[in-house]
């Protein structure tokens, strides 16, 4: 059902500062900057590898996210725990047919319609209690 | 520098439970089990996607992690935190010139020489305050 490990999720206070950090560090590449209000987040991904693959279904991503206020999810993760890591997301080929079959299981579904998520694709997330406390996110890029 | 995303680590209390979970909802595989006296964590690898790349640089791999004790990072971080994502571990195709490259931009490397990690791979672990709270390793595959 999980095709590939899409992205993670970062959360950070500063996007651009970040953004520099790894480019600077790692050698990524900002590769999408998007401001998502309905998510109360700016974001910028970066490719890990492969540049070719940008936007193709093989790609994967560091997605760097800076909350658009404090009381927002992100906000809220910043002011609890701090700079880290804030989710994990996977590819999935067919995101309505992934979340039934995973709703069957009793994962209880954050969204169980699929939205609009970075770069076109189509995203959901699953209930982090229901994960071990990971909070996992389906991803169906755009075109695929 | 970095090739891909190699792996999410993720601290679980029960391993067994935890595996069985990630098989039964999200169809993933166990294609290995270790345990790391030195770093105090019993784990279990989980493919992602492309089953027939296991091994191969090209894999990814949720690995579970659960402490062998209360006094081992992992045991502190779930006392800390409770379950959740642990730290993301990223290709490179030469460890020691990743290490020398990064240290070189001032971050701490927590494994200033790789050491062994999962599948045979050589691994090296940066400090997660100089990456913006994120506990970031890097790993050189077996074979690679």
């Amino acid at each position: 059902m999980l095709t590939r490990i899409d992205h993670v999720g970062i959360a950070c206070r500063n996007l651009e500062a970040t953004a520099e950090f790894y480019e600077a560090t790692f050698g990524l590449r900002v590769v999408s900057r998007e401001t998502n209000a309905e998510q109360g987040v700016r974001e910028a991904m970066l490719v890990v590898g492969q540049p070719g693959a940008v936007g193709q279904a093989g790609a994967s991503y560091v997605q760097l996210l800076e909350p658009l206020g404090p009381e927002t999810p992100v906000g809220r993760f910043l002011e609890r725990r701090g700079e880290g890591i804030h989710h994990v997301g996977y590819g999935v080929t067919d995101i309505n047919a992934a979340l039934a079959a995973i709703g069957a299981t009793g994962v209880r579904l954050l969204d169980s319609r699929p939205r609009h998520g970075s770069m076109g694709a189509s995203i959901a997330f699953l209930h982090p209690a229901d994960v071990g406390g990971v909070l996992t996110e389906l991803v169906q890029p755009a075109g695929s």
